[in-house]
């Protein structure tokens, strides 16, 4: 969770017609909680989304020296839907799109699962 | 393709247990396929992967400027098992793996779904 508050970019997997779909989103860490903001036809909740389950992913990747770390949350998304809180959120969170509008949500997902681990070079190999 | 083409690091998803489950890998572009390789624990295929479907992306993203780009695939897996054309594979591709040693796999990807967009920023929003 260190690791994760050290960056703001990370990247949402959900379940769309059963197919895995992936987003990158801007993210914050609230009380041990991973806040994103999307937009809202990413479907983190509902019939798209089995029981809401969905995995958050950010890293620090260095393609130079083949080092860095990646840290992957597996948790339940809820959307937030108190105003006030809402307004709060989304003063603290940018959104990315890809251009226009367009309504967007916020969520929290819960810490159910984390796991993460740092990456060292093996090299092309030889056999 | 051109984008992806451009980068060398990528994330795979998987569905484990039914959870999805996200790793960093090394890829290249070979004739529109997309080529991974990853360690063996991470099931491509078979049970733990609906019909082998899997989704991979990729992305250049500034947090800095708030823009960039993500490409994701989503198409089917299949291990390279063919003794030479995995030497050759290995050869060109560098692993990631979390220290110690184990077998790694070599895994295509078809092209069966390509979508992308470009990033913008929009800011944290006052309403």
């Amino acid at each position: 969770m260190e690791l994760l508050s050290g960056v703001t970019v990370g990247r949402v997997v959900i379940s769309r017609h059963t197919l895995p779909a992936i987003r990158p989103v801007n993210h914050l860490i609230d009380e041990g909680w991973v806040v994103i903001r999307t937009r809202q036809d990413v479907s983190l909740v509902g019939s798209a989304s089995v029981s809401g389950v969905v995995a958050y992913e950010a890293d620090v990747l260095d393609p130079a020296t083949w080092t860095g770390w990646s840290v992957t949350i597996t948790g339940t998304a809820s959307v937030v839907r108190a105003t006030a809180e809402l307004a709060c959120y989304r003063g603290l969170l940018t959104r990315w799109v890809d251009g226009g509008g367009g309504a967007d949500q916020v969520a929290l997902i819960s810490p159910g699962n984390v796991s993460g681990y740092r990456l060292v070079r093996t090299g092309p190999a030889s056999t």
